[in-house]
């Protein structure tokens, strides 16, 4: 037997998933909870990680004709109550403002001023279908006023009995597209060109694999009349929900009133879309590349994507070494990677070189260059791939390593994508029987379950009874119905009856 | 006597200024009022506006070495009552949840639910010094872990029972700079550096000349030691504070226990600074430049640059044109202002020539380009700038016009600002007795006041008593204590008491 290999993170994956991400989010500096339960303080790296991924995504809905607006964060509650499976989805975890003023109580304490109670309670936004439906109702008067497409970046607050930073946190960050249209085809091609987006920047961005597919009535946005997603399956072999896409149909334009006169003339209900990602991603992230020793980030999104290291002693090498450093980041950043100028980072702290580096391993930075004072004899630098084994480095010359960075970030972005595609592979097994269903989603050993199960590609006879039955027995539910793939008929395992097709069952975050 | 000019905007500047400001935000296409009291709608053209500002901001405040993050959108009561004149000074406007579900009362609707009240109500955050002051508590062990220098993009409620577009919503976006330092010297200069920052921003980018100073101890922000400030005279010679930088002193890192092990090996709480802008540059912007027919835009914030209008016909032209405009976008894509490549956009909609381009005079784009099939033949194009009047037009041809396109927006830029800071110097005046005060900041005609006043520059006793007096008899405040400037000593035309220097008086909004 090998002994065993000393990880940066304690415990390991297989050892305690749930607290080996919390353990990935601490050491990698992304985020930590706040005093206020279920609040998060999204920390700069986790932050600038956000930032490549709102950069990027925003690039994307701009060439797709959207324009970012502002709506507010307060929705009157009887907003929300115009849709009634809306109001009746989020009731339960809405944070609601019922003052606009403090003032000091009997016991010298600050309260709620009881003078300056809102005669309307405000709900805090968890989404904004209502809200922004009641302006484009006033926006749109004729067939000439659409379509509407327009996208916003805001915080969002759905309130959490069990918060996991970044998984399901009060406080959120997200985009939520909201789109209006003449005809209810526009408005279907629109939810599938926005999932399209979706999917492209997660396998393309993020190198996460993602299936996409319908979600089933049970899992459907509340108010919607389709619910399309993106599921990745992370290393604990679980789905997470990566991003979703709704047609909304007729049904908030009819809430809202967003009505406008045809080219034939005629009063007609608008159609409308909703679509969004969340902070949510980075967890998504994290589960999908990172590893016993943190975060890996994919070079696409990473902050920064090569780290300089210089070897600083106290002699008078100092000085050039730092200023070889300087010379080597300018060189990098000349270059490209992906159409943008290379990210680099120096740093420079006199702390160990052994801390120093470990640090940003566990942060995930792509690529880690050391240069000390033999390398600038040798004009060569250590270079170590975030994606092979922290001691693993090759020893280019410095023109070798400037020529090929950009050979090497992209080497790196596909190696984790195949990673995750061949893990997500190896994991999703085609399943005929309810045995073997049950086999597959059940642990070997019950007092400490290891990772098992994946993504099960069953027949389903379409009813919400075997869903519900499977859910309360297995915690498996149906991530989403493809649209592609294996869309033979078949027999459901879970009924016997008749199934149009396979759809795909996994637990889920 | 001149024919009245008829401009695109009723009421004009000198009839109305209000009005005007809410017609030109209208017009402007910039932003509405939404169904929530207080709250605006901020549409793509205003959106997109504040993302070139938000652009630029953010790249000088990384250039001065700081990163951005994020923090929770509630504060607990008890954070804000930590900090006595901070607590004091914001009680009056916080909105407070106070329940975290809903559910159906016994009249059928919906309300906060009776069972899911707070134990501790949240407060919307109105500034964050106190809770990420906490944060920071946790973060800061040693004078190693200083600076702290962070920024955060993010919105903000205060209650505003008399809202007014950019100037005073409820909710507002904007961004806080929150830094801890070492020492009190350290942290004045931080003070001092995004004062700074803001005072080019305004100069360089918004064509905003401003003076900057020290707040008056009735003005400074609630717990701060000492308020820096900008402040941009606008049309109606009103003072507007465009931005702030606060030195807190210890008095936040005591409130919040922001304390480190110094140098010396000693306890010491750590010294921190505040400073932000928001969402009202866009109303200081739109104040300072828009005129009788609309808004005005520094190209530099310009969210289009340029605008292409092609002249299209119902002949076999239509395609030449349209593809001319496509052309010639792309060539003045490939030119670069500041540093940037140029910001065209093209209005192909089926709308009459004339309606189209009073739209964009409107909402203030820089340069307008009309193309025809009738330039086509000659190659030229008739081009229209923002800072002339609407009907000025020049005809160069379209390689003269490509050519010089950067010189073209250049020279707009620098007009506006020149502009505005003749405007500013015409309307301040130094002042030395109560009596031409008084005069200065008395309209003609007080039934239907004409605009008048501006900035005096008058000797002050320094005393609270002076100040309050003034602001009650005439509305008139200081503004700034500026650093600048005729620093000679003199006599106080309100005391007749001796006076350090002449301050900047004024009304304000």
């Amino acid at each position: 037997m090998n002994a065993p290999v000393k990880t940066a993170i304690t415990p390991t994956r297989a050892d305690d998933f749930p607290e080996w991400y919390q353990q990935v989010v601490k050491a990698a500096d992304l985020a930590e909870n706040s005093d206020v339960r279920g609040c998060m303080v999204i920390k700069p790296w986790g932050y600038g990680l956000w930032e490549q991924i709102q950069r990027q995504l925003d690039a994307m809905f701009k060439a797709t004709g959207h324009k970012n607006a502002y709506f507010p964060l307060f929705i009157p509650l009887s907003y929300l109550q115009k849709e009634a499976d809306h109001v009746e989805g989020f009731a339960k975890e809405c944070a609601v403002v019922t003052h606009h003023r403090l003032d000091v109580g009997p016991d010298g304490k600050m309260r709620p001023a009881p003078g300056a109670e809102l005669t309307e309670p405000l709900v805090i936004r968890p989404t904004s279908e209502t809200i922004i439906g009641a302006t484009y109702a006033k926006w749109v008067q004729s067939y000439r006023d659409l379509p509407i497409l327009i996208n916003q970046w805001a915080n969002v607050v759905r309130w959490e009995l069990r918060p996991r930073l970044f998984l399901r946190t009060a406080e959120f960050l997200w985009q939520e597209g909201h789109t209006a249209h003449e005809t209810e085809q526009e408005a279907r091609e629109e939810t599938e060109r926005m999932l399209g987006v979706y999917e492209t920047f997660a396998r393309d961005h993020l190198a996460i694999p993602v299936l996409t597919g319908e979600k089933s009535e049970s899992e459907r946005f509340p108010g919607a009349v389709q619910t399309l997603c993106m599921e990745a399956m992370v290393q604990d072999r679980r789905a997470i929900q990566a991003g979703t896409s709704h047609f909304l149909g007729q049904n908030f334009a009819r809430a809202s009133g967003i009505q406008f006169v045809s080219r034939a003339n005629l009063e007609e209900f608008a159609w409308t879309t909703s679509w969004g990602v969340s902070t949510r991603l980075i967890g998504t992230l994290l589960m999908a590349h990172a590893d016993d020793d943190g975060l890996v980030l994919p070079p696409r999104v990473a902050p920064s994507q090569v780290v300089i290291l210089p070897i600083l002693g106290k002699d008078e090498s100092r000085a050039a070494v730092l200023d070889a450093a300087h010379r080597l980041a300018e060189r990098l950043r000349a270059r490209a990677f992906c159409g943008e100028p290379v990210r680099v980072e120096i740093d420079a702290r006199d702390v160990g070189g052994g801390v120093k580096s470990w640090e940003w391993v566990k942060r995930g930075v792509p690529v880690r260059i050391e240069l000390g004072p033999r390398d600038l004899e040798k004009g060569t630098a250590a270079l170590a791939r975030r994606d092979r084994g922290p001691k693993e480095k090759e020893f280019p010359t410095l023109d070798a390593l400037v020529d090929g960075i950009g050979v090497t970030l992209e080497s790196i972005q596909e190696t984790l994508l195949a990673r995750a595609l061949a893990f997500r592979e190896q994991h999703t097994r085609t399943i005929d029987t309810e045995e073997e269903f049950r086999a597959f989603f059940t642990p070997a050993n019950a007092a400490k379950p290891e990772i098992h199960g994946g993504f099960a590609l069953a027949h389903w006879d379409g009813s919400a009874g075997v869903e519900a039955r499977i859910k309360a027995e297995l915690k498996v539910t149906i991530r989403c119905i493809p649209r592609t793939g294996d869309a033979e008929p078949g027999v459901c395992p879970f009924s016997g009856n008749p199934s149009p097709r396979r759809v795909v069952w996994a637990r889920s975050y």
